[in-house]
C-alpha cells in the first residue's frame, strides 16, 4: 500500500493486532455527528409509503368540496318523508335519483337510501322517514382548507397515502429513502462477505434504505478504495477483510479514499469494524464472518442507515422482558451481544457464545441480549432485555 | 349489461339497494376455501427476503468444511507456548502466519493470535500461552451434513439469508409471493378510487404480496370484465363502484367475466365489498369512498393477501389491551369498525363513527377497535382490544 498521508493517525493492525478499540458509545457518536437524513424533497405518493414527512400538511380545501349525497338513493326535502313506514308508504313525487358524491338538486335536504324506498308503478315511495340532513355530508364536514392533514415527521402509513390523494395532494415533502452501497470484499476466507448481500440488503431496506447496488470486489486496496470514494450513494457499508491478516485490505483502502476514524470497536462479535468517511460519504466496515457481519450491521450500520433515513436511531426490534436461564458471562471493557432462545416461562438461553457465534446456531435463535462493556455478566434467574428477530 | 347466465344467482342491488348482507365470517370462510398460497418453487436468496420457506432445510456439508484458522495470527503446537507471559516471551521457531479460514498447517493444534505475539528481530515471541484447540474452529463445528438448518414454513429473517448463502445454498424452495392486480374503477364519486393505488400497493405490500400493476378502467361493465378476468395475477383487488347507484359496476362486470359469490358483507364502513371468481383468480370489490376501502382491506382483502403469502391469515397489527374512554355504539347483525385514538392511560376514543368515518379523523386515529355483529356496543369504560396502526 502507498503510504497513508502524514496527517492521517494510523494503526494498522495487519501482522499486529489491535493496540485498543474503541466504545460502542463512541462509535455512536461518531455515527449521529457524521450521518444525517438527505434534505427533504417532494415525491410522488407513489413513492413515499414508510418515508417521513418533512412538513407538515393541512387541507387544501373543503372536504367534501360541497354538500353533496353521502349514499345512493333519492335526493327529497326531508319534510316529505314524514310519517313513513313500511305500513304507510309516502309517494315522493319530488324525489331525484342520486349517487353518493353528486350535488344536492335545490329543495332538496336529505337522502332517502334505495333500503327506505320502494317503487310503485312509475312511483317512488318512502317507507322510511328521513331527518333534514340524513344522507348528506356538507361542505367541510370533515376537513376545512387550512385544517391540518398530517403533522412534520410523520411515517407515512398505507392510509395516509390515500388521505392525501384524495385531499388533491400528488406529491409531498419528504425526506427521501438514503441510498446504500453494499460492497462485498470478495476472496476466501473464514467468513463468506461474498454471501452476506442478501441478508444486509434486507435488513437495511427494514431500515428505510434503498439499496443503491451490492458490488463483489476483488479485496484490494486500489478496488476497494475505488468503490468507497465512487458518488452515488448516500452510505457505504464495506463486508470483510477487516481484520488483522495481511490480506485486510479494507482499512487501509478506507485510509486511502478518505480517513479512517475508528478500526476496532468493544463488541464481540464484531470488533474489528471500523468507521470513515470516503467521497463526502460515511464508510462502515463491517467484519466477513457472517455472524459477526450480522451484529455488527444491527449495533452499528443499522444506527447509520436509520439515522440516514430520518428514523429514529435505536434499535428496531420490539423489545421482551426476560430473565436468564442460564449465568451469561461477559468481558469488562467489550460489549457482548447473546444470541438466545425465549421459552414459554420467559426465560432467555444462549445459543452460542459471543465470541464464537456459530452458524447453525444463529437460526434457532428468538432475539438478542446486550451486556455492556461495563458488566461482567448476569447471573441465572437475572432481569434482561431481549431484542426480538421476528 | 348481458344477461347473467341463468344458473347464477344474481340479486342486482342497483336501483334497489341491498336486500341482505352476508356475515363478515361468510366472506372469510369464501376465502380461506378459495385463495391458496401459490405452488412452492426455488427462488434465489435475493428474491427470498420475507417469504416463507416450503420445505425444511439442512446442512449441505459440515461447517466448517475442515479445521481451520478461527483468527488471524501465528499457527503453533500449543505446546510450544508452554510457560509464555508478557515477562516471558516465549520465541516460536515454528510459527506459520495465518489468516482466518486458513487450513491448519500439519503439527499445529492452535492459533496465537497478534495480539499474543510479538516480533523480536527476525523472530516471533508469543507473549501468552495458548491451550490447544484455542483460534480454531474444527470440522463441523457449527453444523454437520444433514444436521437441521430452518424449518419448513419459517418466514426467512435476514440473517436466514446469510445462514443459507453460508451453508452452500443459492436458492431454496420457497412460497413466492402472491401477484395482486389493482384495479381502480375509475371517474368521479363520492370517494375517490383512483386515488387508492398507492396505499392498497403499500397495504398489499405489507401483507406478504407483489403488485403486478395499478389500472385505472373506466367504470363500465365491459371494462372491468376484461381486467378481471385477464390472466397475470394471483388475486384482484378492484376498488370502487361497488354501490347501490346506476353507476355502479363492478359487481356486473365481475358477473359477467365469472361469479359474483358474495355481494354485500355486514361490516361497517365497507358494507359494499363483494367477492367472487374470474379467470381461476379470487376477485375481491372493495368500495370507492376511501376510508370504507381501507376497512374492506383490512377485514377482508388483507385476509385474502395474507393467505395467498401463505402467511397466518389472521389481522398482522399488533394488539393493545385497552378500555373505552367513551360507549362504542353498535348495531346488532353489523360489524363496526371503530378507528380510534389512544390516551397515554390506555383509553380509546372514536375519532369517527364506523358508517361516517370522515377522512382527516382517520389520520389522528392510532388504530382500530372491532365491535362484534353480535354486539349492541360496549360501555364506557370496557375492555376492549385495539389494533394498531404502526
Amino acid at each position: 500500500m502507498t503510504a497513508p498521508p502524514a496527517a492521517t493517525p494510523f494503526y494498522d493492525v495487519r501482522g499486529r493486532g489491535f493496540a485498543r478499540r474503541a466504545t460502542l458509545t463512541d462509535a455512536w457518536d461518531w455515527i449521529d455527528g457524521r450521518v444525517a437524513a438527505p434534505a427533504a424533497r417532494p415525491l410522488p405518493l407513489t413513492e413515499c409509503a414508510g418515508l417521513r414527512l418533512a412538513e407538515a400538511v393541512a387541507a387544501l380545501g373543503d372536504w367534501p368540496p360541497a354538500d353533496r349525497a353521502a349514499v345512493d338513493g333519492y335526493a327529497v326535502a326531508a319534510a316529505d318523508t314524514l310519517g313513513a313506514g313500511s305500513y304507510n308508504p309516502v309517494p315522493l313525487t319530488a324525489a331525484v335519483a342520486v349517487i353518493a358524491g353528486d350535488p344536492l338538486p335545490p329543495g332538496c335536504d336529505a337522502v332517502v337510501p334505495y333500503e327506505a324506498a320502494q317503487a310503485a308503478g312509475p312511483f317512488i315511495e318512502a317507507v322510511d322517514a328521513v331527518a333534514p340532513g340524513s344522507g348528506l355530508e356538507r361542505r367541510g364536514a370533515w376537513s376545512v382548507a387550512g385544517s391540518p392533514l398530517l403533522p412534520a415527521g410523520r411515517r407515512l402509513r398505507p392510509a395516509d397515502l390515500g388521505l392525501l390523494a384524495t385531499a388533491g395532494y400528488g406529491s409531498v415533502p419528504v425526506l427521501p429513502a438514503p441510498r446504500v452501497r453494499i460492497l462485498l470484499a470478495g476472496g476466501p476466507k473464514a467468513g463468506a462477505p461474498e454471501q452476506l448481500g442478501a441478508p444486509l440488503a434486507a435488513l437495511a431496506g427494514r431500515d428505510g434504505a434503498v439499496v443503491e447496488a451490492v458490488d463483489i470486489l476483488p479485496a484490494d486496496i486500489d478496488a476497494l478504495a475505488e468503490g468507497f470514494a465512487r458518488p452515488g450513494a448516500d452510505l457505504v457499508l464495506s463486508v470483510g477483510r477487516t481484520g488483522t491478516g495481511a490480506d485486510d485490505a479494507a482499512p487501509p483502502a478506507l485510509l486511502r479514499a478518505g480517513s479512517l476514524d475508528l478500526h476496532g470497536i468493544a463488541m464481540r462479535p464484531g470488533g474489528s469494524a471500523g468507521l470513515g468517511v470516503a467521497g463526502g460519504m460515511p464508510i462502515l466496515l463491517l467484519p466477513g464472518e457472517p455472524m459477526a457481519a450480522l451484529a455488527a450491521y444491527e449495533l452499528l450500520a443499522g444506527r447509520a442507515v436509520r439515522r440516514a433515513a430520518g428514523l429514529p436511531a435505536g434499535l428496531p426490534h420490539a423489545t421482551v422482558q426476560a430473565v436468564t436461564g442460564r449465568k451469561l458471562v461477559s468481558e469488562i471493557g467489550c460489549l457482548d451481544l447473546y444470541r438466545v432462545r425465549l421459552d414459554d416461562d420467559g426465560r432467555v438461553e444462549p445459543v452460542a457464545s459471543p465470541g464464537w457465534p456459530g452458524l447453525a446456531a444463529a437460526a434457532r435463535a428468538d432475539g438478542f441480549v446486550l451486556i455492556g462493556a461495563d458488566s461482567e455478566g448476569v447471573p441465572d434467574g437475572a432481569p434482561v432485555t431481549m431484542y426480538g428477530f421476528d
